[in-house]
């Protein structure tokens, strides 16, 4: 029978930590399997990256192995990482051995270079230490370094009969099967199978007859993100991977995918925000501060920058001190605009959805910059106008507001284009870069047309 | 034979639409068939949102309906919306009856009340017709809404042989066998089988010797985002939908949570560039309008605010000029660690990574803010001593400054921590909402740290 679930999230509570501290003190190994055997590993690993890493080597080398691995895998890169380093090499082969090559050759990429061939050397399966070595010679952020060798695979010739009884064989590898893939007698793919087509299908019948030849798959030097944006697009579960010779390498499914769907967001999260990717809230203050500072001082930068502009008006302005009160209001419009209209092309970039040229994108954001500029430009000019009386000093911060709209939505449209046609990723534009850049150029505007408008 | 394609991914032309607008054009109906059925129909749906309504309205009438109504489900909202209006409620129901009941009822979904009625009332198939019905009734952003009522069920007495042969009659309406779910006599799930182990067992065996009775469920009400972090964790494909009897009444697939982790995605990061969630980069200058506006009114009315705290102090500091010139440095530095800290704090709630209390956090938030504060406030000071030559003033600054970046921390931990205890999206809380109020906080501390200091 099912238990009655109340929440469909597992809980990490104080109380459960407590209780396996307490386990793991008293030594008492029996009580400590039989509480974290009721878990899914995904939930182990959470309880042992928050216990002491003497607690969770202990309770690494209590657990069995095929239990172990699957934990090793969902650990926080920081604890996994330590745990590791605790454990010999023939231990790290041990749990190597018992996981599907992908997740195993990721483990061993973490490793330092020189335990890597000591882990690699004790593996005793050659065959998956073969496969693994392979798979640690692709690129990060290929197609490569995301699949896994295990997949099914059945030669074109073969009958629905032969192919179900070599499968059972096969698939007890694997697991999940998603795809049959069919190759020809030179591992070449050439078409998929579902397992639905094959019990569907008469036992006599050939594969080649039944085969799907419309199958979709990626070159294994392809990027991630491309894969990801194929797998979906067309809701696909698991895609194949050939070389440029269309062999057969490997599969990548979607859990991968969720994944890499994941990071790329939270990376461009970070980079709008100014922080440098990979840093969570539970990090340390140094390496928070790693993250952080740099962007912090470049908006230190671009502060000095709008204070020497400042400087250099502030003769020109001395019966117009109210013109300088206005300078947070403009640096902040300033960066809203630009903020808003990167953010709306990194991410038609990420979605393919930014069509047409360069130019026709900044003739929209110009338009779209001075209607909103001019609505705004409204509001503050009657503000003005009725606080202080001043008609020509309410028109000339309302026109420079309008002016500095306008540039610096062209500026956040045009940065982010630019940088994608140069190949460089686009997030970085949003966030602290534009805003600094923005400041800068929205406060010189903005007194270079107040400085027109007056007639000073 | 496969063809060799050189890249992984449909590419839209230009020459392709003129190709497609032209033969449309032209009638002429046997070229263009020839030419879209070779597409996937994700790529036809790209076309279609590239062409006149007209032209799209001609291509989905010319094709038949097993692949337009696949390509209704890839349209964009927009298009999708305007071609609806020119079907009648009769080929809606023709199109519908074509898709899985899930797709199905996201699109009666979008039709006006009026119109949802008749187009259900068409459909021929009368448990179809029910289980769209059915699927209708629930609330949006809950697993009823995402889940479909294909799924492939066995009742616990069957034997293996009798299930492979009801199954190969039930798999047929199912696009993909994830899992296979094992039901009581009640219809209450109590456990679920693969293919593969249906195909592994002896066909005498009962399914209720080989299901697996551990199985991940969620219920029909809970909340989608908590969905596709179950999904996520457990790198599960399909998770089975129960109502509070544990009765089985659907499933979820990973597809659909991929683009639930998509949309999620881009409504935060909109959210954090001051864009009210959903536009896109191709949509009309009023949507997009509509979408910014709101955002920088909010930045001018701060704006405003920073003016008048300004010029309150404007008397007191007729001798220090300079310290208005800083402003924008002060209102920049606010922003940008507020912003930040934010942006940690509501990732690190949407991955449940943000342990601890509040108060534990904003004391960590303290120490980072006064590192960071104060190695950037011995650059400032340096610099404007260096120019300035006027030591209580540099000090003045400087010292402010950390002030300012202290509390601009407080702030950026604290608002998103308190909106998601209140049960509010913390991710508004990143964006023009934290920058303006730092904006303002910050100008405030500046002068008034800057008031005392300075002795006036």
């Amino acid at each position: 029978m099912i238990e009655e679930k109340e929440n469909i999230q597992f809980e990490l509570t104080h109380e459960l930590i407590e209780q396996v501290e307490m386990l793991v003190a008293n030594s008492d190994d029996k009580a400590l399997k039989l509480l974290l055997n009721d878990f899914h590993y995904a939930d182990v690993a959470e309880i042992l990256d928050e216990l002491d890493l003497d607690d969770s080597i202990y309770v690494i080398k209590l657990l069995d192995s095929e239990t172990t691995s699957d934990i090793l895998t969902e650990l926080d890169e920081d604890t996994r990482e330590k745990v590791l380093e605790n454990l010999s090499a023939k231990e790290i082969a041990e749990e190597v051995e018992e996981l599907d090559t992908d997740d195993a050759a990721d483990i061993i990429a973490e490793l330092p270079e020189e335990r890597q061939a000591e882990v690699i050397s004790r593996i005793e399966d050659d065959e998956h230490r073969d496969e693994i070595t392979e798979l640690l010679t692709y690129d990060d952020d290929t197609a490569g370094s995301l699949m896994a060798k295990e997949l099914v695979k059945v030669y074109e010739t073969w009958t629905v009969a032969g192919c179900l009884r070599r499968i059972r064989g096969q698939a007890k590898e694997v697991t999940r099967v998603h795809s049959i893939y069919v190759v020809d007698k030179e591992e070449k793919l050439i078409g998929r199978l579902s397992l639905k087509d094959l019990i569907v299908a008469k036992s006599e019948q050939k594969i080649a007859d039944i085969a799907k030849e419309n199958v979709d798959f990626v070159n294994v030097a392809d990027d991630v993100e491309d894969v990801a944006k194929v797998m979906a697009k067309y809701d696909l579960e698991a895609i194949p991977v050939v070389d440029n010779l269309q062999t057969l390498l490997g599969r990548i499914t979607i859990d991968d995918i969720v994944d890499v769907l994941k990071e790329e967001a939270d990376k461009d999260y970070q980079l709008a925000a100014g922080i440098t990717q990979g840093v969570e809230a539970d990090d340390s203050i140094i390496e928070l501060t790693r993250a952080r500072l740099p962007w912090l001082f470049l908006g230190l930068v671009g502060g000095v920058g709008a204070f020497l502009i400042m400087e250099g008006f502030q003769n020109t302005f001395e019966k117009y001190a109210v013109l300088f009160f206005f300078t947070p209001l403009i640096a902040a419009m300033a960066g809203n605009v630009g903020v808003q209209s990167s953010a709306i092309i990194v991410q038609g970039l990420a979605n393919d959805d930014v069509k047409g040229s360069i130019n026709s994108r900044l003739i929209k954001e110009m338009l779209l910059a001075a209607l909103n500029g001019t609505i705004l430009a409204l509001f503050l000019f009657l503000f003005v106008w009725a606080t202080k009386g001043e008609f020509y000093t309410a028109l000339a911060i309302s026109v420079s507001l309008i002016a500095v709209i306008i540039v610096a939505g062209l500026i956040g449209t045009f940065v982010p284009l630019f940088l994608d046609k140069r190949g460089i990723d686009p997030a970085i534009a949003t966030g602290p870069f534009i805003t600094t850049s923005n400041d800068i150029f929205g406060i010189l505007i903005y007194f270079w047309i107040a400085k027109l408008i007056l007639n000073i």
